[in-house]
């Protein structure tokens, strides 16, 4: 294990992946290099869920989802008549997943993400976030990011790459709290999105969510996603399961520019959890890890690289 | 008039709306002053056509679909008998203005701006700039761009500013140039846009435009825009039309930081245009101008405010 002051990425453990991450920045951020990469398109996209913090026992937004309607109920008693959301309240994900676009998610996250202002929505997202506890480590959401992946974040800005995040979550939860949680501004994320109706009201302009127009940000929606709000072709892209399968070969397939990927593979049932075709939440991993090797992807074996996978954990 | 070294601003004459410029960024910027803007909330929205270059006798962007109308047709003659596509040909603006949200101009741009993969777009805008030339000023159209208001851009983005064209033009067809013009990235580009589909060719990956999902980025889209794209209010929004008044409301009304708002009035008819509420192309100014006074926003007299209007010129 390499941990020294000067060690960038004192998380992971020595080996092929932190070599090639280390090897790769070293060839593009050098000026002269024949692989330079213009400081304008070092492009670094992150998925979220089950790249920068976990997706197990569900996406964390599903969970916020449930808890909304939990809180909605009381005051929406008729709303327990619709099938979706007893699937919610039984949180019986694999009800809520069926579908190309996971429908029924999308149903119930529409019944908890629309009809409301947008700062309605901020402050209730921050106020879940205050109070939230996830089942299994007892700690707030928002403390349970990777601390590698925080680390490569960090890295990759030092040297001069601009990062965002391209996730399948919705663009006004991640919104409220990737700056302090990531350090990376609103604009640059890219999520699912629906649009907003803009009024002006006697307190002043207001935007309400609607569900029109809605774009989910997955799969083939990564690369369409990435080119409507960034308008430039990545050079490095990182995931962790089929819905980033497009933005991978985006990214690194036939790219004019060096360009570099990264799979981070569920392989610690202790620390995390262990998954990729059989899985009980979002993140199924079979075709991108499958042509990983074909495509030069750098699969992160979290069991193997990451001697830290949470801040705070005892090193 | 103030012309020093020192003047961040020497297009700009001396006056009202010069001094209020200054007097903003003063206030907001000074570390301790009771109106800092912490850095993050420094967003500042530009219109293009009409406010950063003229959107006289056309839009560029439709002469530019006009220019490629005229390419396709000799390949595809059928297309002449669209009248879309007649009016576009006889330059019949007012034609293709008509509705609430210019269809007849969306029709035909949509003609030359769907169809083709990102690439073969860029590359024939690329063309166009190369090849085209302003009719009145027999000038490459981006070489028109107002000096005053790229003073104004550097000058915001030293004092720690973000720049963001916020345009009902196409997003696609603005980020080809804005680094290069304006110094601005393509993801700092909020415009009109449609979906793409995403495939992987023999080829390599390819991004085709098409026109579903179309987002009109004008009037109320415009914060409606802002949001999707940028997810944060702007604290200086620079408009010139009634297509700018949601915008400038979304900015400056009842925000809870210091805001700004800025109209560029066209009244000079000898070294550019003058017009407002009768315009024959877009940039109709009635409603924005009119509230002007009550909510603070500074109009430029482009006559007695800019002593240049492009750069290049004598001054």
């Amino acid at each position: 294990m390499t941990s020294t002051a000067a060690d960038p990425l004192p998380s992971w453990n020595d080996g092929p992946v932190k070599q090639g991450i280390l090897a790769f920045v070293a060839k593009v951020a050098k000026e002269g290099s024949p692989d330079f990469l213009p400081p304008a398109e070092r492009i670094a996209v992150y998925d979220n869920d089950g790249t920068l913090w976990p997706e197990n026992p569900m996406p964390f937004q599903a969970a916020f989802a449930f808890d909304e309607l939990n809180r909605h109920i009381v005051n929406e008693p008729k709303l327990a008549s619709d099938p979706m959301v007893q699937a919610a309240l039984a949180c019986d994900l694999s009800k809520l997943l069926e579908g190309e676009h996971f429908d029924g998610l999308m149903r119930v996250l529409a019944l908890t993400h629309a009809g409301m202002t947008t700062d309605e929505f901020r402050d209730a997202v921050e106020a879940w976030f205050k109070s939230a506890r996830h089942p299994r480590y007892g700690r707030p959401y928002d403390e349970l990011t990777y601390q590698p992946m925080q680390e490569l974040l960090r890295y990759l800005q030092a040297n001069g790459f601009k990062n965002f995040i391209v996730s399948g979550g919705g663009a006004d939860f991640m919104r409220v709290w990737v700056e302090r949680v990531y350090g990376i501004p609103p604009e640059r994320v890219v999520g699912s999105t629906a649009r907003t109706t803009f009024e002006l009201r006697d307190s002043g302009p207001v935007l309400t969510k609607t569900l029109d127009y809605l774009f989910v940000n997955d799969k083939a929606g990564k690369p369409v996603g990435i080119h409507q709000f960034i308008g430039r072709r990545p050079t490095i892209c990182c995931g962790n399961s089929d819905g980033d399968y497009a933005m991978l070969q985006y990214t690194t397939i036939n790219n004019p520019r060096p360009s570099f990927g990264l799979i981070v593979h569920h392989t610690d049932g202790e620390r995390e959890f262990a998954y990729d075709a059989e899985t009980k939440s979002t993140g199924r991993l079979v075709e991108a890890l499958k042509e990983a090797p074909k495509r030069g992807w750098l699969v992160v074996d979290m069991k193997r690289d990451w001697n830290t996978v949470f801040l705070s954990e005892s090193k």
